[in-house]
């Protein structure tokens, strides 16, 4: 997750998954450790990008629609979206956008 | 720039920038700054997310392609993106997408 994702040629989808969080960890890292792993897992998966500092920013890539609503609702997913909303975050926001474009620097061949 | 962008309902656009950093700063964070800054004055511009750990993620949002095209040709800017290529920036990948949906938790009234 700490690289720039090396994602095929467009298009295909990204979630931007935008957080701030409540304090302290709460068992947040290793959810999000796990999560990370298991959407790796998921039919139509492309790769995925993370920071955190005042806010944090996850984009996620995807092949199609269909993938994204499968992970939505993949069940140990679910269990992690419930414990989101009662403890790790205190707000959150989910774009689901098609790249239609997209370049490299350096230029990859 | 560090909160959850209170962007409008979709359709709209998102440019993801995903860099990574060289070392030392350079003059990049005044510069980081004032494109924040410039990049909000521009027309159609909706907002901007920013975090930067391993990898930077700054996702900014805009009401149409053209609004993007300006802001990627902006003299200001061009000079930023230059200066970026020979001094700031190891790699990085840009990603235009069309935010087709999109929802808040708490929700959004």
């Amino acid at each position: 997750m700490n690289e720039i994702a090396n994602t095929p040629s467009p298009p295909y989808y990204a979630v931007i998954f935008t957080s701030q969080r409540t304090k302290g960890d709460e068992g947040y890292g290793n959810t999000a450790v796990r999560m990370l792993e298991l959407a790796a897992q998921q039919h139509g998966y492309l790769g995925v990008e993370s920071a955190r500092e005042d806010v944090g920013i996850t984009v996620s890539y995807w092949a199609d629609l269909e993938s994204i609503k499968a992970w939505k609702q993949e069940m140990e997913h679910l269990a992690a979206q419930k414990q989101g909303q009662d403890i790790w975050y205190a707000a959150y926001k989910v774009r689901i956008a098609k790249v239609e474009r997209d370049y490299d620097w350096p230029a990859q061949t």
